[in-house]
């Protein structure tokens, strides 16, 4: 009885999990550590503090208040990190903005998204003038400036520049608490069908990401950690799922930290050259292209550490990597869970496997990370056998999982069937846990009866040594319902360079081995100049496809 | 308005923070790991999940269900392991009893948290025996039995035993979800005054306190480390605060475990060797024992780190351990904590400084963790200045501090005043953030209008080759207030033994170099064959000075 009245008290012990006390340790144990941004500005994480507290008094000046939405549009930025902290913990939601997507569709994002106030880089400004009839919400608008090219004619009518709000403001604020499940920030995914959906997190789910990845990223023996002594620097924007949600992490564990801006390839590899940067992630056609930039030949990365996700890790991007030192592994995750669910990292005892069983390891999309109830299932939710055969769909709980799409119940509920999030991947599960997603529900090409994927035979014509970069997809045939068709892009620095009949003959070495089946061997291989991709560079399979069978319309009418 | 009716639906995504989900990345990713009990037992992650199935369908089939307590009497063992999951899993309470108390202190913790069912090891059937009519709330013993032992008379009519019980369980359990603040386990503090206080741990509590914790722990750069490599042997008793909560984190890390049963100084030295034990975690007199038993002089400790808590890892000890290889440092944490608060791990950098300075370091108390909100403060609750000087009470918010003590609303709400939690521990905070608890706000000396630290006084002493053990006490003095004693045990193996007159140079000299002030130099010091401590371990620092206090009245008298 008396613990009854007790607990019926206000609680004292209460402690939600917000945003705001993942700073306590990194601003106490290393106030001097370094931010730096684009090699030429430097902060502190003291400053940091400060200028995280001058951005909430800023906002709230110009109106924003607990559920306002606060739009983002910047290149990768130490401003982007004062917006992942003070927006939130103000009690206000961050709206990462994708500024990939075409004007109509930033439009769509943004009204959608209900946002208020919109911070935006002036590179940005062209699309702002070209869409600004169309914005519902935006109240007022906050110019972002490099100061480092020429000021562009516009009409926007800016209530304050980002530098002068911070300097007008305090260098401290009273952040209240509030409700774990407060929304913190929100965007919009990319996918190739239909409008941009967005998802949510709130303050709870990223305080749990951000200990439960940092837990996983810092356990391993040696090797593949994010540990108190690296240097971060992320290559995937931090409009897109937070970046991986690894400022967060990076953040706590107070290492230096490189924000690079604007993505150009000589920039990103000095910086990692002059900072000593030690940890990034990024997609698998970013990495390809700094390592073949002209810069990357000079330098040393034998001390950087790089997980690639976004899409699968070709062994043939891997061992170019590891050939240059790389420590590279891939991880697993989606816009819509935040985005960590797996990382293919090595067991104890994987260090003496030889280099191509490792190799192999580093390319799988791993295990999962603590929490994450991760299950392979059937059309029924049965779970398939764990015997790196038996494959199905990928469905998952863990505690910073997208509660949905904003203002979509029907899509809502579609992705939680069942109780589980629908990943809408197909994988296997070998005996040792690691998971190898084999394709897209949608891109799994259906060939013969049997299931064939897609990913596995691009992976397979990647370690060709002509292929820079290659596409697998399905194309209707009357006989097998689908067969494969792989689209190829050359390396240019190739003497000979690589036929259609050689790749059709490197796949059919494969085959005969009994590593793929015969259905899987494509009878059409075309060698082309580009890929088509999303707005996060990803392949898109669904253009590929319309292009392959509007130019075969075409060619079969002529 | 879509969104409120999607977020008022029952929530698909939601996902409580419950002991059960620690199990799914061990269980799947390191099946074939090993946990040994003794050195003679052993089984595999994925025989403890199955024991932990059996112990709860057992435990239900004896009544136990959502809301029971069920107490547990054992030595440190794979069989408490179990406990610690099974009987939170099922939704029912966990009470880990000390079985260093008095029987009449263990029959009023088992009456007050009114357990139901008690598991009790044979070792302790002379207790229970004598207890058992006092016992009020049990109506199930189950006996735990090592067979290794002659059956002892008794006239406890247990309903099971428990291998024989798990043997007669189903291997899986469909363990229930709820709500992750649900009570999960219970256990008593062991004060040097008063009733025994009960405090209490939710699911919440107890998943954030392990990530987080695996998160801190994994962190560092390198050395101090627990990290999936490890294997692990806990030396604080499982009864006492989870044994740090360890024996939690481990099972996520997935790595081997090691219970050692009763502590007996030999066999703990023999499973560090035979079993390859890389991380322990003991009190400072228990690693003193450990450090100069005979069996230790001939095994090679290099390879082992220990976290010493439970009071100050004093120098003379750290130095020792060090010379012997072993990686030493200071954690911090009580009853009421969960516990981990701070550990004294080295920042990146560390690894340069010169040895001396180092070993300052891995002595102090430490680094907060992630999440922890801890400041010092004085008697209005202002924080005091991170000088290294300025000393305050520790205070703290963290997500995982016991909500009070077990019907004690009174005690409960004097440990939570002002919304933190209070230790009663003086420390400082150095300007690089390592906290250094100087006293219990209880011990600390007032001599001369100064606070005069016992445990400084004490850490200096053990400096002295010739010094053991140590106590620093007030007593009573007309002009000063109080005046510090020491009370030292001496090395048995020294040629030449210290002298009380030794002891008062050596810490002459350290106050002639102005680090501690002239009040702090005992006046007094006494040769004694040993030192009273409390049954966790620790000085009995009441008892010591009420001893003293006798002793000088008897001397006066005669």
């Amino acid at each position: 009885m008396q613990d009854a009245v007790l607990e019926s008290m206000p609680a004292a012990y209460a402690y939600p999990l917000l945003i705001k006390h993942l700073l306590h340790t990194p601003l106490s144990q290393t106030p001097d550590q370094e931010i730096v941004y684009r090699g030429d500005e430097r902060m502190t994480y003291r400053t940091l503090g400060e200028r995280v507290a001058r951005l909430a008094g800023g906002l709230a000046k110009l109106g924003a208040q607990h559920g306002s939405t606060v739009a983002v549009m910047d290149w990768d930025s130490h401003r982007y990190l004062e917006a992942y902290f003070a927006i939130p913990m103000m009690g206000a939601v961050l709206q990462t903005v994708n500024v990939r997507l075409s004007p109509a569709e930033i439009a769509y994002t943004i009204n959608h998204a209900d946002a208020q106030i919109l911070l935006v880089h002036r590179d940005f400004l062209p699309v702002i003038e070209a869409i600004r009839g169309e914005l519902e919400s935006v109240h007022t608008f906050v110019l972002i400036d490099d100061m480092d090219a020429e000021a562009c004619a516009h009409t926007i009518p800016f209530a304050d520049e980002y530098e002068s709000m911070l300097a007008a403001s305090e260098p401290a604020y009273d952040f209240p608490d509030f409700d774990e499940n407060t929304r913190a920030t929100t965007f919009y995914t990319t996918g190739t069908t239909g409008l941009p959906k967005g998802v949510y997190f709130s303050h709870r789910q990223l305080v749990l990401h951000t200990i439960t990845g940092m837990a996983a990223l810092a356990s391993p023996v040696s090797g593949q950690r994010f540990h108190r002594g690296d240097v971060y620097m992320p290559i995937t924007p931090m409009f897109h799922v937070h970046a991986w949600g690894m400022p967060y992490i990076a953040t706590v564990l107070g290492v230096k930290q490189v924000y690079p801006g604007r993505y150009v390839p000589e920039r990103l590899v000095k910086l990692v050259r002059d900072e000593g940067v030690t940890f990034s992630h990024c997609v698998g056609t970013i990495l390809h292209m700094l390592l073949n930039c002209s810069e990357a030949k000079t330098v040393d990365l034998s001390r950087w550490k790089v997980i690639i996700g976004g899409g699968a890790l070709p062994q043939g991007l891997a061992r170019a990597a590891l050939d240059r030192g790389i420590d590279i592994f891939a991880g697993y995750g989606m816009s819509e869970t935040c985005p960590l669910l797996s990382l293919a990292q090595l067991q104890p005892g994987s260090e003496t496997l030889d280099p191509d069983e490792q190799l192999r390891l580093r390319c799988k999309t791993g295990l999962p990370l603590p929490l994450v109830d991760l299950r392979i299932v059937n059309e029924d939710m049965q779970n398939v056998a764990h015997d790196g055969r038996a494959s199905g769909e990928v469905v998952v709980r863990a505690p910073w999982l997208t509660q949905g799409y904003v203002k979509n119940p029907e899509a809502s509920a579609q992705l939680w069937e069942g109780g589980y999030l629908h990943t809408q991947d197909i994988a296997s599960i070998d005996a040792k846990s690691y998971l190898q997603i084999t394709d897209r529900i949608k891109d799994v090409i259906k060939s013969g009866g049997e299931w064939v994927s897609s990913l596995e035979i691009e992976s397979l014509i990647s370690q060709h040594p002509g292929v820079a970069e290659v596409a697998v997809i399905g194309i209707k045939d009357d006989k097998w319902g689908e067969r494969p068709v792989a689209l190829v892009v050359r390396k240019p620095e190739c003497a000979v360079p690589v036929s259609e009949d050689d790749i059709r003959q490197h796949v059919l070495a494969f085959s005969e081995t009994g590593r793929i089946s015969k259905y899987a061997v494509p009878q059409i291989v075309k060698i082309v100049d580009q890929l088509d991709k999303t707005s996060v560079g990803k392949l898109n399979k669904k253009r590929l496809r319309e292009q392959f069978a509007a130019r075969a319309q075409e060619e079969s009418a002529s």
